[in-house]
């Protein structure tokens, strides 16, 4: 097994992506809220980059039975019915629906690795049901959302417990360690003196900026490691949980 | 004190450097060998983009005291005096000389910080006078100069014992600690779990593919801490050593 990860977004993969399973990363707070959607019932989650794009895509889909979720500076879209805090996907609110999600980070992260074999949504929430899934794939590609096209020191600490989880799961039968690249070990050291506390998060540049505007709870979920057993899929632009075997 | 860094050079600086200090990093190799070079006698380092663009400004200085200095693909460039290797900088070869220098990534990491108030060279061979230089500076910026616009561990590592320095020495006079960014907390852990040896240069990505064209002992100049009490400075495109008050 090789793993790469990318810490922001790049303009183009130096190498081609199509036998890779790419892992995408926005713990503050896109692939932590979609996990919360899906485990609770949601049918599917759409990524949009554009909140003009995401609009229309609701349109035709079906308004009836379609949510508009994501946020732009942290806070909801205006005219959006959700915004982008893990503690609104509510089994009440989300079952059988239908969303379609527009961030300012998180999307363009998966609009990024969409050329990609395989994608899927990682957060510290479902951390080990993604590593299980994965641990069979010979190149992980795990892609950090990144803040603004800068290094997020959450993304970054969760990309390396995906890393150690690999790495250990490896350890633990005897098998050949996977190969890292640079960046997967600098995530690897991070993680190793590191947890990934709601308090560590309110420290990062991205979770004092979700204190600052009031949603420093959202932390606490966010925070929540392998609080769920699920990992989202990218299939036809949607993420979804695939039936299990 | 405020300290960022940066794994790449970014597209453009999310805010103003005019009042900040820039330290640019490409430890694998060229701040390495140009504080060789300056360290042994060069007159002044012209850190240059383009190849053709540096031949150029050579022939304007005038051949006879210019060298052409610099590699592409790790190797000297065609035509070119010398390489980018820290080993071909001896004083016989550079004493009282000019050198205009091309590399694939570190030049581009000088021409993105252009535009800040002050920019120095830092490496491992001049850490602490490069500290002891910004330690009063209000805005120090950190900018690696990354493999081919991704993360690169060895400058990552360098980031993180500058950063490390700056703090310790506000530590000891009992001043406020550095303001950090992500990054430059991410650089920070990975230099408290990372010794800059040259097996450890060996195996980051930049430093196995030296290895593999035959110039590994090149990583046992870039991992000497401290080697030189100089830091160059650029001044009207070029890098020189200011004299000391």
């Amino acid at each position: 097994m090789r793993i790469e990860v990318f810490f922001t977004p790049p303009e183009g993969y130096p190498t081609s992506l199509q036998d890779a399973t790419v892992a995408v990363v926005d713990v503050v707070r896109a692939t932590t809220s979609m996990v919360e959607a899906l485990a609770h019932g949601a049918r599917a989650v759409f990524p949009v980059v554009a909140t003009e794009d995401a609009v229309r895509l609701a349109v035709s889909l079906g308004r009836e039975d379609t949510l508009l979720c994501g946020e732009r500076r942290g806070e909801k879209v205006e005219g959006f019915d959700l915004g982008n805090s893990p503690r609104e996907y509510g089994p009440d609110v989300v079952a059988d629906k239908r969303l379609v999600w527009s961030t300012t980070n998180g999307t363009r992260a998966f609009a990024a690795a969409g050329e990609a074999g395989r994608v899927v949504a990682a957060a510290f929430t479902n951390l080990s049901a993604c590593a299980r899934e994965v641990a069979d794939t010979e190149h992980v590609v795990v892609q950090c959302a990144g803040r603004l096209g800068r290094f997020a020191l959450e993304d970054a600490l969760c990309a390396g417990y995906l890393v150690n989880r690999l790495v250990e799961s490896r350890d633990a039968v005897g098998e050949t360690r996977p190969e890292l690249d640079d960046a997967a070990r600098a995530a690897r050291a991070l993680a190793q003196a590191v947890e990934p506390t709601q308090a560590f998060l309110a420290s990062t540049e991205g979770g004092a900026k979700l204190v600052e505007i009031g949603l420093g709870e959202d932390l606490a979920v966010c925070a929540r490691v392998d609080h769920h057993d699920v990992v989202p899929e990218l299939m036809d632009q949607a993420l979804t949980l695939p039936a299990r075997g």
